[in-house]
């Protein structure tokens, strides 16, 4: 089993990825519910949140970890690499840099997050890590966490915000953008991605982490030998609270219905 | 002392009329910084964190405590009470009903409030026991916690969110409007009063419970012969995460500037 851990639902947009690409794997998905959002929490208190999450997966069986929230890929890896070794930890900042330094051809890249991702610096130094020349500016977008649980992904309001937040990146008058490549660096914001690119212009590149951390988990699992040859795949939900709007609210992020009944509820 | 407790921020617009209207009283405030926000969490969840706050604030020895946050009211309350009595426990739902039923010409009032309160009916619960033939209708508007919090509260996006949430019950096209009265039943949303009002125009009467609440805690204190007499007043602020955070954002809600180091981080 492979295990997916969130704050919420967002970390279904990388779930939705990895059975894409791992369609034969059994998965279990952990959404903290009772205690989300990790974006406006302190370090210390959502590198503890994420050990008692990978406590409790680790507890299920995995092989392997994904850490698929921003806020808690940027600030527990070294700590839940520690507690789960051997299972291989993987994050999305990593997966996304990479992508991101891959796509963009001037190195000037933008970084929209949660207040926590940004003020770690955890993508802006995962990107100079690959790329030392790179310029990257990140910034908060928290209203696009907000619009994206309440399904308000497309139309006037989601590009009103949209233009709130990236005017000043992409549409600078006459001079050359601050930017030629987005991360959408927080899980949620894929559901978006309609209105941002609506708002940057069809020539920005626009990266998330989901596909890229999916194609580096098969990668992982195939050199540790850990990758399932063959089976049906499976699916098991489990939420720290509130199944039913888990559900409700998930099936958007999953793009499939999802039951209360399969929600199962589970105590940190 | 007299004992504030919110999830976050929110409550501080409630502290604020407290502290007008009570101003020669030792205040302390508890935001749950930590597990915020309460609107999306299931009552049992909501309960439990608001005992534990109960308990805390009522270990600095409080003579009084205000549950300034309309989630933890609507499912707590009761249970609080229990838990602190001989203290007077006064939550903000009540306040905010007998406010609206008192504003309210035809008794059509509507409510805009979280998730959680407008799913547990607490609200249309406290009006209907004061004026039986009132109509209420709620219903949740979440949006508006997320640009409080970013301070967002003015301009074309918070009056376009205003009119996403208002529209229907404000201006149905040639018929008589839903509600003559509009409870703003979560305390992020007196921030966003000036959008608001632009958008349901001058004749809908918008009621908060914050006034009404501290004029209930003033009351209650005369009648249990409880209140300060005299004195220069004072509070002190507590948080259970991120105190930079509560003191950047809080300082909007409060009207005054808070410093980081004014707010002590404890732990619940």
């Amino acid at each position: 089993m492979i295990g997916v851990f969130d704050s919420g639902v967002g970390g279904l947009t990388v779930l939705k990825a990895l059975m894409r690409e791992l369609p034969a794997e059994q998965f279990v998905y952990l959404g903290d519910t009772a205690r989300l959002p990790y974006g406006t929490k302190s370090p210390a208190t959502v590198a503890r949140y994420a050990l008692q999450a990978a406590e409790a997966l680790s507890a299920c069986g995995i092989k392997c970890l994904v850490v698929a929230c921003n806020t808690a890929s940027a600030v527990s890896l070294p700590a839940v690499r520690a507690h789960l070794a051997p299972v291989p930890v993987i994050g999305v900042i990593e997966p996304g840099a990479e992508a991101a330094c891959a796509a963009s051809p001037s190195g000037r890249i933008a970084v929209i997050a949660t207040e926590g991702t940004v003020r770690g610096g955890a993508y802006q130094q995962a990107i100079l890590q690959r790329r030392a020349q790179a310029e990257v500016r990140a910034l908060p977008a928290p209203l696009f966490v907000a619009l994206a649980e309440e399904g308000l992904t497309d139309g006037p309001i989601a590009e009103a915000i949209a233009h709130h937040y990236l005017d000043a990146l992409f549409t600078p008058a006459g001079a050359t953008p601050a930017a030629d490549t987005l991360v959408l660096g927080c899980t949620h914001f894929p559901m978006l991605a309609g209105a941002i690119r609506a708002t940057v212009g069809p020539e920005v590149r626009i990266v998330d982490s989901a596909e890229t951390t999916a194609r580096h988990v098969r990668v992982t699992l195939a050199q540790a030998g850990l990758a399932c040859l063959g089976g049906q795949g499976g699916l098991r939900l489990l939420a720290t609270d509130a199944p039913e709007r888990f559900a409700r609210i998930g099936a958007r992020f999953l793009e499939r219905p999802i039951r209360t009944d399969e929600v199962e509820l589970i105590d940190l």
